[in-house]
C-alpha cells in the first residue's frame, strides 16, 4: 500500500485544462500564428519615451496605408503632436501642414476606402447579434462587418486607428490619424478610412490627459504629447525590429477563444453571458522575438 | 421690390432645426429632464485637486448602495486611493482593509443584487440587437438588459460603476468600486453587482497611468491616484450642492436623441448607421445650479 501511495504521490498532477481566454491563447500551437509583416508595423517613438505600434490593413485601405508608409519613411511626422484627446472617443495625432512638402506618390485626394468588396474574404462569423450591421465577424486578422449591399468594412473597435478627415468628399491622405480609446464608435464605420489598429502601447494615448477644448482639443499652447519619429519596422535596423503575430480566425484556438469570450465560466463568474460583442472580442496579438 | 427684398432680409433666419446628438438634447424641453436626488450622488474629492460624481442606482442594488451611503457620511474613504487602473477596463478604488472599523449598519455579507425582478419597471427598448440579452433598453435613467428568464440587470457601459468583490458567494460589501474605462465588459452583467455610474469628472480615473502588475494594479509603492474625501452630496453645503438631471427615457427628446444616435446624418456622415449599441448610447445627464 505504501509503495503505490508513493507512486500515486510520485504521479503529476493532471494537467488543468486551459479555462480562461488568456490561458486558450497561450496554449494555442505554433501553427494558429500568423506573423505580421515588418511593412505593416508602424513604430511611433515619443519624446521622452514610450511607444506605440500600429498594425495597417493594406488589404482594406491601400491607397491610405500606401500613403502612411511613403509618409513614415519620409519622417513626415518628426516634431508633430498628439494634439486631441477626447474621453471615450478618440486620441489623433500627427499633422496636416499644408505648408509641409509632401514626399513623392502621395495621393493627395485618396478614394473613399471605407468599405471594400466581399471578393477574396473569408469572413468567420462572430455567431453573435449586431446593432449595426447583418453580418459581424473577423477576415484576415481584422473584426469586420458585410452590410446588406454586400460591402465590407473594418470596424471601430477599441484601438483601431483611422484617417483624420474634413467633410466629405475629403477622405483625409493620412497625415492625421486617431485612434479608438472609448466604447466603440461604431456609427463612424463606412463614413471614414480605418488603416489599423494599435497592438502595442495604447495606454501612451489613452492614458494622457484629456483636452479641455471641444472635441478633446488640447488648449492651444499646452502641452500635447510629442512625436520623436515614426518608422515602419521594416525601416529599423534588424535587431531592433519589433515583430509580432496574431491568432488566425480560422484555427481551433481561435474558436476556443470566442467561444470562452462569450462563455466566460472560470471561477469569478456565476453565469456565462452566452454571448459578445464584436469589439469585446479583440483578435490575440503577441509579440515574438525579432526575425 | 426694394422694400420687398429689405422685408425679407429683416426677416430672422429659420431656426436649424436640431441635427446632431448634444443638438437634439440642448434643445430638449425642461419637461424631458428629470432631478437626481442628492442622495444618490457621490461626490469623490481627490487629494490635489479634482473631482468625481457618481449616481447611485439604489432602484437596482438597494443593499449595496445603502452600504456606499454610510461608508461616505462615516467617511470611510478618506485616505484611500484608486489601486487599479487597467487599460480598456476597469479604474479600482477605495479599500478593504480588514482591521478598519465599519460604521454601524453595514450589511457585511449583501445578497447578491446582480439582477432584479421587472415588477415595476417600465422597459423603453433601445430597438436595436444585441450580443449578449434577450431585450435591452432604458429603464429609470439607465440602461437595461432584461433575460430569457425575466430578470433585468443594469450593463456595464462605459462609466458603470460595480462593487469588487472576491470569488462567489462573496458580493463586496461596497468598500472598494470599478468604473468601466473601456469597451463595455457586458460579460460581467450578472456577476457583480452595479451600483451606479460616473457622471461628471471621469477623466479623473479614465487618463491615470495604467498599472503595470497583472489586472493593472499599481506597483506596491508607486502612486496610485489619493482620495481626500468621499460624500454624498446631500452632505454638502446647500450652497456647494452639486445637482444634475437626466433626460428621460419616455420623452419625445430622448426618442429624437437614440434616433439620431443610429442615424447620424449631419454633415460629416455618408452612410448612416441604421442601429446604434445599448452602450453607445448614453443617457444625456446635465448639471444644473444648486436646488
Amino acid at each position: 500500500m505504501l509503495s503505490l501511495a508513493l507512486a500515486l504521490a510520485a504521479a503529476p498532477a493532471p494537467a488543468k485544462p486551459p479555462r480562461t481566454p488568456p490561458e486558450i491563447v497561450a496554449a494555442a500551437p505554433a501553427s494558429a500564428w500568423r506573423a505580421i509583416p515588418a511593412d505593416d508595423l508602424l513604430v511611433i517613438d515619443y519624446e521622452g519615451g514610450g511607444r506605440t505600434i500600429v498594425q495597417l490593413a493594406p488589404g482594406f485601405a491601400p491607397v491610405h496605408v500606401a500613403n502612411i508608409r511613403r509618409l513614415a519613411n519620409s519622417g513626415y511626422w518628426t516634431g508633430s503632436a498628439i494634439y486631441r484627446v477626447q474621453d471615450n472617443y478618440v486620441a489623433q495625432w500627427g499633422t496636416n501642414d499644408a505648408k509641409k512638402t509632401l514626399p513623392p506618390g502621395i495621393v493627395a485626394k485618396p478614394p473613399a476606402e471605407y468599405v471594400r468588396s466581399p471578393r477574396g474574404l473569408v469572413i468567420r462569423p462572430l455567431g453573435f447579434a449586431d446593432a449595426y450591421a447583418a453580418r459581424v465577424g473577423f477576415a484576415g486578422g481584422w473584426p469586420v462587418a458585410r452590410y446588406k449591399d454586400g460591402s465590407v468594412s473594418l470596424t471601430h473597435c477599441y484601438g483601431m486607428v483611422g484617417v483624420g478627415r474634413d467633410l466629405s468628399p475629403d477622405t483625409g491622405m493620412g497625415g492625421e490619424l486617431y485612434a479608438v480609446i472609448g466604447q466603440a464608435p461604431r456609427q463612424l464605420d463606412r463614413n471614414i478610412a480605418l488603416v489599423g489598429r494599435v497592438i502595442e502601447g495604447i495606454e501612451q494615448m489613452s492614458a494622457l490627459p484629456r483636452g479641455t477644448e471641444a472635441l478633446g482639443f488640447y488648449k492651444e499652447g499646452s502641452v500635447a504629447k510629442k512625436i520623436a519619429q515614426v518608422r515602419l519596422a521594416s525601416a529599423l535596423p534588424g535587431s531592433e525590429r519589433p515583430a509580432f503575430e496574431y491568432l488566425t480566425e480560422t484555427s481551433p484556438a481561435f474558436a476556443a477563444y470566442l467561444d470562452r469570450r462569450a462563455n466566460r465560466d472560470d471561477d469569478f463568474y456565476r453565469v456565462k453571458a452566452g454571448g459578445v460583442d464584436l469589439c469585446n472580442a479583440p483578435i490575440p496579438v503577441r509579440r515574438v522575438p525579432a526575425r
